[in-house]
């Protein structure tokens, strides 16, 4: 029941990047749950990770890795999390490694794990034994069905590119992402990969990855359950050939922003169309406060109230909801006769009460569409953020509460 | 579908609390919506509030009111909440104390006004001019019916009795409760009202309030959402004519708040069983912590966690569930390697994965019964806090998907 998830356009292969999948068998179901990421020399990776405390073995591995070699190979499986699983997670994630290294013939240490799935259980270590191999075998320009291998609850693949220019020279940059529920990133998503051909510092790319990051996947929410395994890698092969991007100031670093934050602001879009049970994808707009914290404050009190999703899913303006999480919001000295509530372009209420124009009738025609616009006015000061939610429906009880039995 | 919700005991009354309560037809029900406290000159009251920025009309007439008088009267109805109703809201709860002052023969500034029902709507005044002299008129021992009368999405009402003994005198308390939804109380609960006739001094009188609602309603979670209206509020009238209470070493003090926490903490309990859609009544303890406010932030992570709400509606044992909350709790250097977590008495998990002796049987085993509890030790200090909170079914998204539609 996703909402208006679009269907995969053509995606465009990224010279340097070569990507193999199999069905390794731990999902128990007959698609393919491994990907294996070949990158070329001289590629740069960077990379932001879940800061939950609870960071799951893969993670823990990744970071260590990318402090300490330029990685050539990734390597995600589906269905298990390698979480909560102590020193026997690392061990096993740092076996995956060992894998591929052997297989594309690279050092260990240049190999980045990544996994998703059920947290608590040990990897199957011989399944990924049998199936790292035959990924790597593989080896081509498998971007979609790498994006369909690294799925879980998700309903169908999240992948695009796009194409841009850097000093007169074409630059592609492809993107692909999984995640549907425990979907609150904190400095990252569930997991997403861009790949660009673009040649650039590796400085440029941290500052990149940083800033992608909180223009997509750190605005986004489910149902606030932060993931243990997020983690949200950006690859520069340098193969397009264009002089490197190596400053923010160089004539090419806006171009490549703009581009990467496109695909990932659509990819964590999709992550939200696609949410678990989501049957509306919500923008929550919050302006005219004193800071962008507190209006990401409101934001997410607004995007995580129970109370206002299950009003979505009903299509119901119950405005007062509104009122409640915009109050509980913690917000030092809100004047709440200041406070205005639009739903798109339908004025709910202002001054801290109902507008008298308002008819109940407008607020539910705009609810009960597939997507709208919630926007907060705080009335203290020029600062706005937007973030993307989605509904709460039975879907989403069922979901949660078959995974896993 | 309330968890083991007791019935209504024998409730005694309040000498010096008088309670009428009538049908003003507000809730455009057959039930009464409508109570009128009268309270014997010499009464004394305290009362904690919501913290909410969209505090509720009568919330705010209510703090203006204590801080000028000794209250002689309460009013409440049920069915609206006169919140975020703007300055039009304040005149209209002013009104019907007015209205309450010239029934009872008392000043306006000794009548407290509260509310509970749908918010940013205003009250129907004339159903209220109609309602409140028929409700005082009727002023009787009527503490059962004020109980069902505040009740909104409640199934049942929440109201108990106990009797102690200060200095040789017996003293009876007597509480009644409402809420089922929109439950996180911040510094007090949606509405709750014990009555004493315990002679207490005022400074006492205000110290136990607040000690009361921290160890009670300050205590449960049914979905995180903090109610515009949430007010609880003792009155001592001193009928019983024991020695003033008066200070905290006073002899008969600690009986006294013993006596206060009891039914609050009880009335707070009968919340959470009564919550919307509830199926579990779950005891969330977290221990070994280095303050009680980071046990107390791990506790509300995992109550409010639609997650492992969801996992806990199915009775599932998804431990990687908690280990996803404690993660992503916010507590700064935790040590997941440490950290403990048990079911009851099945200890799922130590040194932050899973424990050899665990199995699913014994973990389902727990979260199959209607009421368990869920011990987390941080392995870090020696502060422990405990909140009772329930599971999130597809009632709750029906309850409130539908309600005010």
């Amino acid at each position: 029941m996703a909402v208006n998830l679009p269907p995969l356009g053509r995606l465009a292969s990224i010279r340097g990047i070569r990507i193999g999948t199999a069905n390794a068998g731990i999902k128990q179901t007959q698609r393919d749950d491994l990907v294996v990421m070949s990158l070329a020399a001289g590629s740069r990776v960077a990379g932001v990770f879940t800061q939950s405390s609870f960071k799951a073995a893969p993670v823990r591995v990744c970071e260590d890795h990318l402090s300490r070699a330029a990685p050539r190979a990734i390597v995600v499986n589906s269905g298990n999390a390698n979480a909560a699983t102590g020193s026997s997670g690392v061990d096993d994630a740092l076996q995956c490694c060992r894998w591929v290294a052997e297989a594309l013939d690279v050092s260990v240490e240049t190999v980045l794990p990544f996994s998703t799935g059920v947290i608590g259980q040990r990897l199957p270590l011989s399944k990924l034994r049998d199936g790292i191999p035959r990924a790597a075998k593989a080896v081509g320009e498998a971007w979609e069905p790498a994006a369909r291998a690294i799925m879980t609850t998700d309903t169908g693949p999240k992948a695009l590119s796009r194409s841009i220019r850097i000093d007169g020279t074409e630059v592609s940059i492809t993107g692909i992402a999984k995640g549907a529920g425990m979907i609150r990133p904190d400095m990252a998503t569930m997991l997403a990969y861009i790949g660009t051909d673009a040649a650039v510092s590796q400085h440029c790319l941290d500052r990149l990855v940083k800033f992608a990051s909180d223009s997509s996947f750190n605005r986004i929410t489910v149902d606030g359950d932060t993931s243990t395994n997020d983690s949200f890698v950006v690859i520069a092969t340098g193969a397009a050939g264009n002089a490197e991007v190596d400053s923010e100031n160089h004539a090419g670093y806006a171009s490549l922003r703009d581009g990467v934050v496109g695909v990932a602001r659509e990819l964590a879009q999709r992550i939200i169309r696609d949410a678990e049970g989501a049957t509306k994808f919500v923008t929550v707009q919050v302006e005219g406060g004193r800071s962008e914290a507190e209006c990401l404050q409101v934001a997410y009190t607004v995007g995580h109230s129970p109370l206002i999703k299950t009003a979505m899913f009903a299509s119901d303006p119950n405005w007062g909801r509104f009122c409640m999480a915009i109050g509980r919001a913690g917000i030092q000295d809100l004047d709440p006769d200041r406070v205005a509530l639009y739903l798109d372009d339908v004025c709910v209420a202002k001054g801290g009460m109902i507008s008298p124009d308002y008819t109940e009738d407008a607020g539910a025609g705009v609810m009960s569409q597939a997507e709208f616009v919630v926007r907060i006015d705080l009335g203290r000061g020029t600062a706005r953020e937007t973030i993307w939610t989605c509904d709460f429906s039975y879907e989403y009880v069922r979901i949660n509460a078959e995974y896993r039995t």
